[in-house]
């Protein structure tokens, strides 16, 4: 077992116990069995337990536009292939199907909790929790209009009446969510700014992802992007800012002293060539660093396990330095890291007495991960979503000897398949 | 099914016809039926059917040694880790059961055909042979005494002897191998040149794999690593250059000019902090660009189709260009150019008639893989080993329904847990 907190422990022959979808203690299995005598038990003898993966910056409805246009830089794949089908297409029934597809594949890979930011959050919202995931919703907001929403007001309005229907719900968090500082005006930012001071929201906002946006914001404010979000009064604690890929120093300096969360998505910067993230610099300055996959039009594959090995092997290679971001570091920024940036830390993301019984098991009983010297360097450098065995939320069993339980999922092969013939016959128009 | 040859080229509904382990014909589905009625027929009709994966530089014996040193450079982790260990415990049957390994985590993973260098080649070649691979295996030289051999005339001898022995082996070829340009002296570069003239094999060496060896070859020879070899006669069609992360623009036009197969090994150069490969750079000055996963040590997953999509993804970021290896170019890297490289390109590495029946399927019915907009894309960018159902070599079926047929693998999991206990008495004491 690898509670993820205090750093660096791995636990032999341990157990967790559980109680009302919630960790009650975490003790050596023979002192589980006398503590907790008749307690229903599953044992795992040779698996490795963690806390399940927090994907921190994901479009989860996206999955239906999965492949549909590779090998394009950030600016024209969105402008080009993604806005086009979006601005046709994308309504409640596809963010559903959409998100269900996207829960589906995560839990099969050991993801218990999503950060979305998507058109139409409530279809998002309610997938995730139909199939008992752990997620928080963006309150989106663009200066454009969509189908989802006219005008700022709007998404606002919309989004924010969203968070007090759910407000209670405990599977369920939000952000606030400007798009990026190239499609959200300066008076739309403030606004945003003063309504996370008021509903102690977080703020979730793609920023510094490419040469060009950097470039962009220098043409029309005359300053960087983040200096221009500094000078909103955007940075601070609960910024959660997602990419992240060209930050000069004094940036990383800023965003250390502003206590701000990064979400590095390496698949999807290589993917769209939108660079290398200074992670090893990042984590010098103690910024919090989050994992994410991105979308699945510009990462076709939404496994966190995967983001952990990318993010280790590339910050090494960036840095210069093979010791940078190691097994322990990439683990806790796919759990840890990634909860406390959507500001759910207390709820989840270590195997902690008191926290949500989010787990995930991975079944090491496979020839490519024998023999087996450290588990972390292989739940990091050799493991994949194969070797998922078990998934856990709030106590409650959603993957069990790799198949998914919920039959949440029932149909949705149906019903990708119609998207995929809809949005085919609008690229062939 | 993609062919690989035509590039670019997805088939539907075509059917490969098989007889004494060679391809007869590829053709529609319908037409297969009419011109070879009676055939014994396997349906695969969500599937995507491709060649077999060539990994075209390993140290499959490594996978002994995997995860027990992470995070470390590569001639510290050379020096410090591997080597003391090799001294200690390298023999005949600590090659046979890490290749044994090896075989059976790179089988399920798709891979049909391996490239290997290390002590004691015999044993690697039995137990590529015993599971039914395809294996090229190098004729070992180093300046440096081994448990193997005590000399570089010892080396030779004994590599030859087993090439003689194994002539005829339809699955096996062999390369001459030096180890690298700072374990090799220029006594012995020429003669291997000699050799490789002779015998028509090819050579495969580690090149210009770090900073620090191109640093050392300036010290002690004056010149550059390829500069070394281009004068000791060794650039030329049959060169297998591994890793090559620094090349200088010349460089890169001297590989093209003497027509050498550079084999690129993202995951192991990204952990080792070893660099960058400029791959569109090689693939624009039409170098034969192959894949390896390099050994279980450097890169704890011997995953061809993780490399695949590593080398896709980060070829763009390096050249700033999300065109860079497209999907296409990426899968060509991993089975046709591999298979060239090998100079065994007319018996393996696409799906043509006259071909050994190398084959690999993916069951394309995966969440993870909905919708299906490009199957080439899914391939590379979103589906991996755990899609892989179906491996052929030379016309056997090696994995069904992703599970390992032969029984060469029977008592493995006892022995490698044996190697295990011996390394890790070795590591603590």
């Amino acid at each position: 077992m690898v509670p993820v907190e205090p750093a660096g422990a791995v636990l032999e022959h341990h157990a967790v116990a559980v109680r009302g979808g919630r960790i009650e203690a975490l003790l050596p299995e023979a002192e589980a069995r006398a503590r907790f005598p008749g307690r229903e038990e599953l044992a795992l003898d040779d698996h490795l337990l963690i806390p399940g993966l927090v994907n921190a910056h994901t479009h989860a409805a996206m999955t239906l536009m999965r492949g549909l246009a590779d090998d394009l830089p950030l600016m024209r794949w969105l402008r080009e292939r993604i806005w086009p089908v979006e601005a046709k297409h994308v309504s409640p029934e596809f963010v559903r199907d959409g998100t269900l597809l996207a829960c589906a594949e995560m839990l099969r890979g050991g993801i218990t909790c999503f950060n979305d930011v998507y058109f139409f959050p409530e279809a998002a919202l309610e997938a995730a929790l139909a199939c008992g995931m752990r997620s928080a919703h963006g309150i989106i907001v663009f200066d454009l209009p969509s189908a989802y929403a006219s005008d700022p007001a709007d998404y606002l309005r919309k989004g924010l009446a969203l968070r007090d229907r759910y407000r209670e719900e405990p599977l369920v968090s939000f952000t606030l969510a400007p798009h990026a500082p190239y499609t959200v005006s300066d008076a739309t930012f403030r606004q945003v700014a003063t309504l996370a001071a008021e509903l102690d929201l977080p703020v979730h906002v793609h920023l510094h992802e490419t040469g060009e946006e950097i470039e962009r914001s220098l043409a029309e404010h005359g300053v960087r992007p983040m200096e221009r979000l500094r000078r909103l009064g955007l940075l601070g604690p609960g910024l959660i800012a997602a990419h992240c890929v060209h930050l000069a120093k004094e940036e990383i300096q800023l965003l250390a002293h502003h206590g701000c969360s990064v979400v590095h998505c390496p698949s999807s910067n290589l993917k769209l060539a939108s660079g290398f993230a200074p992670v090893a610099a990042l984590m010098e300055r103690r910024v919090n660093l989050a994992l994410g996959t991105d979308g699945a039009a510009s990462n076709n594959r939404l496994d966190l396990l995967q983001e952990m090995r990318t993010a280790a092997l590339l910050a090494k290679a960036v840095a210069g330095d093979a010791q940078a971001l190691p097994a322990h570091a990439a683990l806790r920024a796919a759990t840890l890291s990634g909860a406390q940036a959507l500001g759910i830390g207390d709820r989840t993301g270590s195997i902690a007495p008191g926290k949500a019984a989010d787990l995930v098991a991975l079944d090491m009983r496979a020839f490519g991960l024998a023999p087996c010297y450290d588990p972390v360097s292989h739940l990091v450098y050799a493991a994949g979503r194969e070797n998922v065995s078990h998934v856990w939320v709030g106590g409650a069993l959603l993957l069990q000897e790799g198949k998914l339980v919920s039959d949440a999922f029932s149909g949705l092969d149906t019903r990708w398949q119609l998207w995929q013939n809809a949005l085919e016959s609008r690229a062939d128009s």
